[in-house]
């Protein structure tokens, strides 16, 4: 067993901040990115925590992202509300919206907030748990790098373009789900190669678009979507709105940009905002109180809802904070003292 | 072989709409009807076709549809376009909402059209279609009858859910797919057991949560959502967005209300549409001519679009007509001569 360090919360959110302060990185844009990598670890989405700290850091010395981008705020007094991230983080330029993205839904119903050119790394969940918090319902979708073909195909065009939604609970963590459209995550293809194992059935095709097995056939060939069809279908709807729709990169123009995917990429975000509240008005019921009856009846019949387990793993976080390896904590100790220059190969 | 008869889709709109004013429907709600029965059996849409006169005159029979509901429309100026439907058939309501809806997206970037108290009884594609003939894109949900278990859960709580989903494409007929969120639809169930064969596996499970292959176990069971955990928080947020947000029956209140499934289902509709215009406007690109990068490409590789073969078999009974067997034909006759008293059993 190795020896482990446990920091709070608050503790490890100013260690990830200093280090993006000492990348360069300017304050607020630190903060958020700090916030977002330290929620990750919280809640033990390990592949979103302090993981991405080297993967962000990377493309920082790469010039592929801007460190001292401010994000501007567009409002045109539609319900379209946009953020210029000028190729800074995405999260920064969530910040920047979120506020004004709320607004908009409760006067409007429903509202939309545009991103514009980020380098996007973090998990979708932040963004609809947040305006959760605020009482509204919320879809989240990005595209990412074209490693998925569509059902029927074997060229990768689509991304594994993942889909979030949020709906607010009275008094209780929100229902929120966030998931990538394809069938798994290409790290864990990537974890099959090294380990030599072959992968499941259905998760890619050759680059003849045939059934494969093979970690390294899978990984020039293409990514499959979840669900066959119809979460091809899915990715292809992200690709379309939160790509093509908003004028930003789709997933295959990332992977152009960035020139393959070794580096994390950059593109668009749509988020959606829906105020239940308006909504149900002319009904006269509770909205709030009609999902409980749906999400309570789930729990009472065993079925686990999506994010169950990271809230749980967050509450245990909170109480007795995180604990970290030998290796986590020498990572960060050195990325801390020597910014980029601490990154190797 | 069968003899068969061809008719135009005009000259079988006709009778359709003929049937529905038989049967005491009011005119304007007749053609709507009759337009969207016609078209399911001008694409090929054997079961949203004229199977479906039956079931909307057993409903009429029943007294759980009002023939002579006037949809009503509730303009707030929000991004929210509302329609009573006054428990008479979404189609109608559908077309009362419409334009205001497509109005209000160009205006605001995006919004939201709710149909409140509707019989619903149509395929959701036509909605969608509809609107990217108008240059929007749009999202097209409602609930159904809980016929389905949330994944890991055994009991049905949530309806066979259908999404849909439609993007303008200039010249052509639009990118369109239309889909339950359930594994397969209740009907194929319902036709093995008639056959006596076995469903296959991952469709249901029977009333203990066993994975069954027996279509009575699966009828008193459970179906299944497609794509495993993803499709079940898919269909999951069609009832929360579709269902509890607007204040309208979810799936499991709109089995209770009919009492069973043997008539087509009563509840809300939301269908959310997006101005892509609006979305690019600051980007300076066309998205349009970004989404035919992607969908081209699509079909370069040989990957069927969804929609595609119905496209196919409408292009068909246009240049063609419509060929119906003596049945069919012999049905029609009934219906229109005898109206509900044509009904048996």
């Amino acid at each position: 067993m190795t020896e482990e360090t446990t920091l709070s919360v608050e503790a490890l959110f100013e260690r990830v901040r200093n280090i993006f302060e000492k990348a360069g990185v300017r304050l607020q844009s630190a903060e958020a990115v700090a916030r977002t990598i330290v929620a990750g670890e919280r809640d033990h989405c390990k592949s979103h925590g302090i993981y991405r700290i080297e993967g962000c850091l990377r493309v920082l010395a790469a010039g592929k992202v801007s460190p001292d981008a401010v994000p501007q705020l567009h409002d045109s007094g539609k319900a379209v509300i946009e953020v210029d991230a000028g190729s800074g983080f995405s999260n920064p330029a969530f910040e920047a919206g979120k506020a004004a993205l709320a607004e908009r839904a409760r006067q409007s119903g429903l509202a939309a907030l545009v991103i514009r050119d980020c380098l996007h790394f973090s998990a979708l969940w932040h963004d609809v748990e947040a305006l959760a918090e605020m009482g509204l319902a919320s879809l989240s979708l990005c595209p990412s790098y074209a490693f998925v073909a569509p059902a029927g195909g074997k060229e990768p065009l689509l991304g594994t373009n993942p889909l979030a939604f949020g709906w607010p609970r009275p008094g209780q963590n929100p229902y929120v789900f966030d998931f990538a459209t394809s069938v798994a995550a290409r790290g864990e293809i990537e974890l099959h190669r090294r380990a030599g194992t072959p992968i499941p059935e259905g998760w890619a095709v050759d680059k003849d678009g045939a059934p494969t097995t093979d970690p390294d056939a899978a990984l020039t060939g293409a990514m499959l979507p979840f669900g066959a069809h119809k979460g091809s279908a899915i990715s292809t709807m992200i690709e379309l709105l939160a790509g093509a729709m908003l004028g930003e990169f789709m997933s295959r123009e990332a992977l152009d940009f960035m020139g393959g995917g070794a580096l994390l990429p950059r593109h668009g975000a749509l988020i959606v905002a829906f105020d239940p509240a308006t909504f149900a008005a002319r009904s006269g019921r509770d909205p709030l109180a009609e999902g409980e009856k749906l999400l309570t009846a789930f729990g009472a019949q065993g079925a686990r809802l999506p994010s169950q387990r990271r809230f749980a793993a967050r509450a245990k976080s909170l109480a007795e904070g995180i604990a970290l390896t030998e290796a986590e904590m020498d990572q960060l100790d050195r990325f801390e003292q020597h910014g980029l220059a601490a990154l190797t190969g």
